[in-house]
């Protein structure tokens, strides 16, 4: 019988060049198809939530497969995590209904980005934070956030280069920019984001931070449409997929 | 004029094939001495403190090195770290006098070793600690680690294959064994440690958290001289090289 299965998995991006299946280099899709594949001795094709870029881990990403494979579901998981290097962790397995697909019935994402803002580095920390010298002024970050929650034309947040979409309006439900010590997050929730989103949306609040912008320009910087207003693209090894909100799921 | 400098590096040992300089493939000595030379434009050789193994990581070893070098000390710190990858950090700079040499001199070494006591891993993780699932009792482990501390012949605790010592007699002046939620650290401060010493000590202290060997077995084990009596060698990955002792330094 043919059965729909969801994953939710928690990978370190370090060691991927991404989420997505490529040629001849290691992707967390890629390494994952080739052990499923192999487990349920049939090709498998998996769907994911998010394409996280290269450097961009996930706490809680998902990705729904299908097909009528002879293992039980309580077993592919551990199955799974026993295969895969231990830079990927399958965090849980849930049967879904047929038409389930991860990416289209998911209703919105919850991305972390974690800055620590220090001058002195650990050599530890260099794959997983974004390192800022500068002293940053995190309550005009936090209004600066506030402009950005609601349903916006977010085009001047989209890296030019992407995949083109038919509209650039997204709804960002929530966001939080918290101190502890040296360690600044900021969590971002929307029903869906353009392509680095997320990254740009830090480096905007970094520039506001720094007193480069002003929390109140942050409306007319959304107004232009205009790439250039905003900061530069936070790099990749900050951010984490955090959650994927589903509307029929428990979680 | 002939200056002898001492460095204090923090590294990331995952990178590496550990310290040791060796042909083809990327260990700190290697990577530091070709940073150097370029630098300071004459071959340089270092001499570390320790042989750290692959995986295993360093917040404070120290080399020392010398040459007619044009470089002044206080610009060598930060054009060192500006070309070194950013798995090695150069955190301090000392000139020392011509005879000094930072193994020969050394008086101590302390050593952590990082435990995980969970069933719940995180990829994260994965090259810092040393994962255990099984519960662990803490008491236990510092009861024994206090059998440790004194000068005692410490051959049952050296790895077998390593380089020959004329003596295995070695004095540990202090164990600490800490907990802190799921996190378990053993900090080992000694005068010198043979091969492997820290890590076959750790894994019989897990021996001990375990219940497989009790506390009081402790000296029994010590006397018998036997490696095949003590634990595992507990992996690489969960070990730090945390601050070498010297007698006429600062610290």
């Amino acid at each position: 019988m043919v059965r729909n299965l969801l994953f939710t998995i928690e990978y370190d991006g370090s060691d991927f060049y991404g989420w997505q299946r490529q040629p001849n280099v290691p992707t967390v899709q890629g390494v994952l198809e080739e052990v499923l594949s192999k487990i349920c001795n049939m090709p498998i094709a998996i769907h994911g939530t998010s394409r996280t870029d290269a450097g961009v881990h996930a706490l809680g990403q998902r990705a729904s497969f299908s097909g009528d494979f002879g293992i039980p579901t309580d077993r592919i998981l551990f199955a799974t995590n026993n295969m895969l290097p231990p830079s990927i962790c399958i965090t849980a397995v849930e049967e879904v209904p047929a038409d389930f697909h991860a990416r289209f019935n998911a209703k919105g994402k919850t991305y972390r980005y974690k800055i620590k803002n220090t001058s002195k580095r650990n050599v530890f920390d260099r794959n997983y934070v974004y390192y800022v010298a500068a002293p940053l002024k995190v309550e005009a970050m936090a209004e600066a956030a506030e402009h950005l929650v609601g349903t916006h034309d977010f085009k001047c947040f989209q890296a030019t280069g992407g995949p083109e979409k038919t509209t650039t309006v997204r709804t960002i439900t929530e966001m939080k920019v918290q101190q502890d010590g040296d360690e600044i997050t900021i969590d971002v929730t929307g029903d869906g984001f353009l392509y680095n989103m997320v990254r740009i949306i830090v480096g905007t609040l970094v520039q506001v931070g720094l007193g480069k912008i002003s929390p109140n320009q942050i409306p007319g910087i959304i107004q232009s449409k205009d790439r250039s207003k905003a900061g530069q693209t936070a790099p990749p090894q900050g951010l984490y997929l955090v959650q994927v909100h589903y509307e029929d799921l428990k979680k």
